[in-house]
């Protein structure tokens, strides 16, 4: 039913709205920012001045004089307020160090050697130490964001459980952390903190609906609807790696058969290639290990570029299910964008302009389809994760308001 | 951006909580509608005027008298305003006409026997004036809507292209209608008006996010999304029939191959019928036609249900490859609710169980998938595009009133 809206309420989404103005925009004046929201000078002025005593936006002086006049600017504090995004993925461990701007001041890298729960804990641990230790006042840390795979529970701050981590079940990350730092942290998918920095600083800025692919070891998505993450019933939507695309096909990792993670996945690639090489199928990959490549997904791609027909078939048939699965979701979905990302686009050269004739083939005649990819690389996820929690402190701002009016 | 809200759109929304509140609720008192919605008992004197003088709601006499005083209940007017809903289809047509409670007050239907333009428009046209002739004062006809299927233009109120109807192409059936009888049309896709017929009184009262799944000569999907139909970039969301099973798979009426319209539409089991009867393969089937059944769903269910193993094997397949489709649903959107209709429903004895068996087994393990069937039958279409016609009336109660104040 249809909610009766209130005066405190309204004054909530309005400081909402001068906010996120400001962050859009600011620099910017008093009179923009009616320009932009609609708002009188009366509400920005007092709104303005509730910002400034939480240290959220700074007054400063405009360089220019109008009509003798220097006129005052509003922004975002970027001294005061830091956050810390941690993208925890198979292929490696990225931290970085954000300010309300959703500028990144500094940012660390890890290789996930063995990927068992006390490793993972303590390079997690470690990365966030060397964060903090960069800021004059540790205070100014408003928050850790975590970018995980798998299945969590976001709510709880619990790691469900990640294919691939050793005794990584039922992990209270949240409390783990906090108990160590003192700082709050917020867990989310890792493919929902993706989608979450196209949003706000990419390709999905203008976008209310749409979906990101991460194609990394696994196959995950986030559907944003409405702007906002879309969960589904029991905070399962987004298992687009496990969408059967046989029902005859290999079985995969989570017990089924022919999902699209067993034909499309940066695993599955190298599986095969490694099945290949055995099968004495690969002469190009067999050469480059041989002159002491590892077998990585960039040696494998490094002998698809370089001729190799079975590995380049793998990357051929990965193309034709992506495309198949993407177009399924184009002809359920209309999506008003996909967004590709993940560590296998390092690779589109290989097999992009395939899979987009796929699901230009197998999608319906009318339906419009806007493929990109993205442009973040591998910081996307832990920018993303941090982006959380710029949203959490908004979140507050407004919360704050309504409980002080006593909404 | 969070848009500011401001006093006139605050009392169009407490407008159409009022609305829906009485709709929902009627006969209510004002008490009540306080302890429903929280607004002041001055604004729903205020509004209710307004409604009233709309003729929309009416004040009537409690049979109840409590301290001396007889409160005024207030309902919404059943004598004042009418709508019919015409839901157009392959296996024939439908028309109803309802009051502002959604009740039925007259139902008509129609076979569909030559499926052409001329004989389509002048069926519906009869429909619609058996229908008008019914009511003592046609202005109470405050708007006609319709169920079509295929591809339409529900903006410009044009039928673009609908498979296996004749001259069908680019009927611009609004204007046809309203020149005809005067009264406003509104045409949208069939399955969304069978999704608004759960959302209002059925399975999806209280489910913001669900889809409902026609299975019918075609397969068509509505999706309803935070409570509104949600139609994708280019209108194209819900072509779940064409959405690829098997790349390798038959040709499909859409030009592509293998899609799950190819397996499990009722067009499809009816074509696999026939065939398996010419090759003898369907004896119980052969013996219902020779006693002089026609070849019908229903007689080719009569078949199934009389251990023809060929024609059950049709509908295995067709509960196989639906089963799969709809799992691979759940593991993208992980929706609040399936609803299921459509005439293929009607022999849900059939297929239903092992469908259920393949999304279970097909989809994520974690993933709920509650999946209902609707109880509405062959008059849900038809009902839920005079429904259509209702939020019409009520976004004009807030429109009217946004303009009257000037927003």
């Amino acid at each position: 039913m249809t909610k009766v809206v209130k005066h405190n309420s309204m004054r909530s989404t309005n400081t909402l709205a001068l906010f996120e103005c400001i962050r859009k925009y600011g620099p910017i004046t008093k009179k923009e920012i009616q320009q932009h929201t609609g708002l009188s000078w009366g509400s920005i002025s007092t709104i303005a001045l509730e910002l400034i005593s939480k240290k959220l936006i700074v007054e400063i002086k405009s360089s220019e004089t109008v009509v003798g006049r220097t006129p005052c600017l509003l922004d975002v504090s970027s001294t005061d307020n830091f956050i810390i995004g941690v993208d925890v993925n198979l292929s490696g461990l990225t931290a970085v160090l954000i300010d309300l701007k959703c500028r990144i001041i500094k940012k660390v890298r890890e290789e996930m050697s063995v990927p068992n729960k006390s490793n993972i804990l303590s390079k997690i641990s470690h990365m966030i130490s060397e964060l903090i230790d960069s800021v004059d006042d540790r205070h100014k840390i408003k928050g850790i964001g975590l970018a995980l795979p798998g299945d969590i529970d976001a709510q709880q701050g619990v790691s469900i459980f990640v294919p691939h981590f050793e005794d990584f079940s039922k992990v209270p990350i949240k409390k783990i952390l906090e108990d160590e730092f003192g700082i709050e942290v917020t867990i989310e998918h890792d493919p929902n903190c993706m989608a979450l920095t196209e949003r706000r600083m990419g390709l999905a800025q203008n976008v209310d609906n749409f979906m990101f692919i991460r194609l990394s070891m696994g196959i995950g998505m986030s559907i944003i609807m409405g702007g906002k993450i879309y969960r589904g019933l029991n905070g399962s939507a987004g298992q687009f790696g496990h969408v059967t695309m046989n029902p005859d096909g290999p079985r995969c990792s989570c017990g089924n058969y022919g999902c699209l993670e067993t034909y499309a996945s940066c695993e599955t690639i190298l599986r095969k290639s490694r099945e290949g090489m055995k099968m004495g199928r690969a002469p190009v990959l067999e050469t480059l290990l041989s002159q002491g490549d590892r077998l990585t997904l960039a040696t494998v791609a490094k002998a698809a570029r370089g001729s190799d027909e079975f590995i380049m078939s793998i990357f051929d048939d990965a193309a034709t299910y992506l495309g198949i699965a993407i177009a399924n979701v184009v002809n359920i979905f209309n999506p008003e964008l996909i967004v590709l990302g993940g560590d296998l686009m390092n690779y589109q050269d290989i097999f992009l302009s395939k899979m987009r004739c796929f699901v230009d083939f197998k999608c319906w005649k009318n339906a419009k389809h806007p493929i990109e990819v993205s442009t973040f690389g591998s910081e996307a996820a832990a920018i993303g994760a941090a982006l959380l929690f710029t949203d959490k402190i908004y979140e507050e701002v407004v919360s704050d308001h309504s409980e002080k009016i006593g909404d």
